[in-house]
C-alpha cells in the first residue's frame, strides 16, 4: 500500500476543505455571528495543521497507485471530510454533541439529508449555509473537483479512472472525452450551470436569495436540508413545482446532457436508463396522485404533492411538501420502494440505481432462459452495447453486500428499542440518502432519539450508500492494511 | 415441451392424492362427520374423473424429458395438489370462499401454515387431520414420493434428478446412493420415522394420539398447523420443549443424517452450513433470551420461549409458544430476519436457506479480494469442496429474484391499506413458508382480512417459496409454452 501518496491526496482534500468553509466564514463575519465564526477560525486552524503536517510527511511519494489505494484514499476522505466539517457546529454549541454533529455532516455530504436537529430555523445563518452547502459539494464529489483542477499525471495513467470510479455512483463509469480530467470539468460545469439556473427560478418565486441558493445546493445535489423545519410544506405552489422538476433533472444521468449538448440525439434516447427511470416515475405518481386523492381538495394539488414526493424520493433528496407518513398503505409502499430504487447512475442522485435494477432484471431473465435451454448461449445488452460478465457478477454481489449492510444495521439500531416501521425507513433512508423515513423518522421527525451507537451505524450508512460500499467496506478488511 | 409425458406424471399426482385422502375419508366416517365425509367423497370423484381423462390421453408419451418439462411438472403438480385438496373444505361449506380454501391448503401442502380460520377448533377432526396431513405431505414432496415408488426408467437417465432438483430446497442436491430412487427412498425413511419418534413423545406428555400426530405431522413438515387456536401458548413445558427440539432436528440436512447412520462422522463435522446455522441459533436465542426476561417470572421460562420461537421461526414452521407480537423491539428484528433466513438445505424447512447465505457471503469476500487484487484467481469452496461458478451466479440470481418478488407482492398488497409492519411480515412469512408475520397477522392474527387478490399472490408466494421459485416462475415465462 502507498501509504504516502494516500497521505499526499488527503492533505489536497484538507486544503480544499478550507477553501470551502471560507464562504460560510464571510457570511458569519458579515451577519456578526460571533460563535459561529471562532468555531470556523478554529475549524480551519486545525485543517491547516494536519493538513500542514501530512503534506510535510507525504508529499515525497511513488507514483505507484491501484484500484486498493484509490479506494482507500476515497473512504478515508470523505470520513475525514465529515469529521473535520463537524468542527463548526460542535465548536460554536450548535449541536452540542460530537456524534450528532458527525451524524449531520455526514448527512450533508454524502447528500442524505437525515438530521438529529429539531430546529433548523434556529442555527444562525453561516451554519445554515455550510449545512447546505455540504450538500452540493457531496453532490459530484470532491475527489472529482480534485481531477477536475489537478491531472495529478505523475501518479500513472489509470489513476483518475480509478479514482472517478471509485467515487462516482452506477455500475458502469463511461468517459465522456479522451482526457478524464476534461470529463470531470465538464461535469462539473453542467452541474454548476443546472445549479444556478434553479437558484435563480426560486429567487423568481419570491424568497431571497440566501434561502434560494440554500435550496438550489440541496436540490442540485439531491441532498434534502432546507432552511425551514416543515422542509417545502409552506411553500408555494410554484417554488414546489420548480423543485419537482430540478429534483428529476439532477436524477438522471449526467452523461445525458452532455449527449444532448453535443447533439447527439440518437444516443441521447436509446439510453434504456432514462427510460425505464421515467416510466417508473410516471406510474408511481399515477398510482399514489389516485391513492391520495380523498386527502386534498383538487386532483391539481393531490398531482402536485404526489410528483414532489415521488421527485423527493427517487431523486433521494428527501424533502417534503406534505407529511406523507399520513398517507395510505400503498402511497407509502410505494415510496418505501422507490426509496430503495434510487436514481439514474451518474447523476447525484443515491439509492441502489435503476441502473443496477436492469442489469438484474436482464440477467435474471437469461438465467431463467439458460435453465430452460442449457445449450444456448446469451450475452446481456444494455442501451445496445454488451455488457461484460463482471459487471453482471459484480452488480450481483453488490446486491448481497447491499442487503448484507441493511439487515446487520437494522439488527444494531433495533437495540434502542423503537418500532419496527422506523427502524426499516431509517436503515433505507440511510443507506439511500434519501433523509427522511416514516413513523419517528418520518417528514415531521428527525433522528434525535437514536443512541450514539446507532447514529455511527447510520452514518457510515449514509457514507457506504454515497460512495457504494467498496471504498468504506475495504478499510474494514484486515487485508487492506497488511504490506502485500 | 412433451405435454404428454407432463400429462402422465400430472396424472399419477392426482391418483396419489387420491390415496392421500382416504385416511381423512375414513376419519370422517368413523366419527360420523357427514358433511366432511361427502366432501371428500366428492373430492374422490373429481380426481378420478380428472386423472382418469389426463391419463386416457396422455399414457402414450415419448420419453423426451428435459429440465423445462422437470420444471413445468413440478408447478403444475404442486398447483393441481392444491386445488383439488381445498375442495374437501369448500365442499363441506367448512371454507365457504374457493379462494380462501386454496389459501389455507397451498399453505398446508407448502408448510407455511399461514391461516384464514379465525377457530381452527371449529373444524371437524377429519379435516383438522387432513390440515395438518396436507403439511406432512408437502414436506418431502409429492413428486419424490413419485419417485420413491416408481422408478419411471422409460423417461430418460437425467429424468428422476431432474425432478429432484426441481423440488428439493436448497442451491445443490446430492445423490446419497448412485441410484436415485434409492435415495428418495432412504430420505422417506428418515422422515417418516423421525415423525413417529416425535408423535410418540408427544403422547408420552399427555396428549391425544390424534393431537399428536397432528402436530408431529406439522412438526415433521416445519408447517405450523396445530390443533388449538393458541397454537402452543396452552401445552405443557414438556410438549414444548420437545417440539422446539424436533423442529431443530427437521431444519438440518437430511443427508447429514444419512451419513451418521453409515457413521461417517467425519463428513458429518465437516458440514459448513450446519456449524453457521447452529452458531446463529444459539447467538438469537441467547440474545432474545437477554432482551425479553423482563417479561417473564424466571429465566428459565424466557429461555424456553425464546427457543421455541428461534425454532419456529428458523425451520420456517410457525407455531407459538407466546405472542411474540408484544416482544421488545430487537426480539422481533431477530425474528424477522430469521425468517428470511430460514432453515438448511435439503430440509423439510423453507426460507433463503442458510447455505445460499454462506455462498452469498464467499462470493463476496471473493469479489472484494478481487477488487483489490485483480490479478490473483480465487475459488470458492465449501465443506472443503469446490463450488462451481454457475451455482455462485444460480445464487446470485436467486437473490435478486427474491428480492423482486418480495416487493411486488408486498406493493400488491398494499392495495389493502393495512400497515406496512403487516405488510412486511406477511409477504416475508408467506415467501419463507413460515405462516404468521407480526401486527395484524402475528402470532394471534390470522391472514382473512386480505382482499381475494392478495389472498392469491400470498398463495403463489406460498408455491413460490416452497418450490424455490423456478417451477412456478417458469410458468409464467411465454418461452415456456412456445414450441421450441
Amino acid at each position: 500500500m502507498n501509504y504516502k501518496l494516500i497521505g499526499k491526496i488527503l492533505s489536497y482534500i484538507l486544503f480544499i476543505e478550507i477553501g470551502l468553509l471560507l464562504p460560510p466564514l464571510m457570511i458569519a463575519l458579515v451577519a456578526d455571528e460571533y460563535p459561529a465564526a471562532f468555531a470556523f477560525l478554529k475549524t480551519l486552524g486545525v485543517l491547516a495543521v494536519t493538513g500542514g503536517i501530512l503534506f510535510a510527511f507525504c508529499h515525497k511519494s511513488k507514483p505507484r497507485f491501484f484500484t486498493k489505494e484509490a479506494l482507500v484514499t476515497t473512504g478515508l476522505s470523505w470520513i475525514l471530510m465529515s469529521f473535520f466539517g463537524c468542527l463548526p457546529f460542535y465548536l460554536s454549541g450548535a449541536i452540542p454533541s460530537l456524534v450528532d454533529a458527525f451524524f449531520e455532516v455526514s448527512s450533508g455530504f454524502t447528500t442524505t439529508g437525515a438530521s438529529i436537529l429539531p430546529q433548523v430555523e434556529a442555527l444562525p445563518k453561516s451554519l445554515l449555509f455550510w449545512h447546505s452547502f455540504s450538500h452540493w459539494i457531496g453532490g459530484m464529489g470532491v475527489l472529482v473537483f480534485l481531477m477536475a483542477i489537478l491531472p495529478l499525471s505523475n501518479t500513472g495513467s489509470g489513476y483518475t479512472l480509478k479514482i472517478l470510479r471509485a467515487e462516482s455512483p452506477g455500475p458502469v463509469v463511461g468517459k465522456l472525452t479522451p482526457k478524464l480530467s476534461q470529463t470531470a470539468q465538464i461535469l462539473y460545469l453542467i452541474y454548476f450551470v443546472l445549479t444556478i439556473v434553479d437558484a435563480v427560478l426560486l429567487r423568481a418565486g419570491g424568497i431571497t436569495w440566501f434561502d434560494a441558493f440554500c435550496l438550489a445546493f440541496g436540490t442540485a445535489a439531491t441532498g434534502g436540508f432546507g432552511v425551514l423545519n416543515d422542509s417545502f410544506m409552506s411553500y408555494s405552489p410554484y417554488i414546489v413545482n420548480v423543485t419537482t422538476i430540478f429534483m428529476f433533472i439532477f436524477s438522471i444521468n449526467f452523461s445525458l446532457y452532455y449527449l444532448l449538448l453535443m447533439k447527439q440525439f440518437k444516443a441521447f434516447f436509446k439510453d434504456e436508463e432514462k427510460r425505464l427511470f421515467i416510466g417508473i416515475v410516471v406510474v408511481s405518481i399515477a398510482l399514489i396522485t389516485w391513492n391520495i386523492s380523498g386527502m386534498y381538495s383538487t386532483w391539481n394539488e393531490a398531482l402536485r404533492h404526489a410528483a414532489f414526493q415521488v421527485a423527493t424520493v427517487t431523486s433521494t433528496s428527501g424533502y417534503s411538501s406534505a407529511d406523507f407518513n399520513q398517507w395510505p398503505a400503498l402511497s407509502k409502499s410505494i415510496l418505501l420502494c422507490l426509496m430503495c430504487m434510487g436514481a439514474c447512475a451518474g447523476s447525484t442522485g443515491g439509492g441502489f440505481k435503476v441502473s443496477r435494477i436492469l442489469l438484474l432484471l436482464k440477467n435474471m431473465k437469461r438465467n431463467v432462459k439458460q435453465y430452460q435451454h442449457p445449450q444456448g448461449i446469451e450475452i446481456v445488452k444494455m442501451s445496445g452495447a454488451r455488457v461484460d460478465e463482471q459487471t453482471l457478477v459484480n452488480t450481483n454481489v453488490y446486491l448481497s453486500i447491499y442487503v448484507l449492510i441493511a439487515i446487520a444495521s437494522f439488527l444494531v439500531i433495533s437495540f434502542d428499542g423503537f418500532d419496527m416501521e422506523t427502524n426499516i425507513s431509517a436503515v433505507i433512508a440511510c443507506l439511500n440518502n434519501i433523509g427522511p423515513g416514516f413513523s419517528m423518522v418520518g417528514a415531521t421527525g428527525n433522528y434525535s432519539a437514536f443512541s450514539a451507537v446507532s447514529k455511527i451505524v447510520l452514518s457510515f450508512d449514509m457514507l457506504l450508500g454515497r460512495l457504494e460500499l467498496l471504498p468504506i467496506l475495504v478499510l474494514f478488511v484486515p487485508r487492506t492494511w497488511r504490506k502485500h
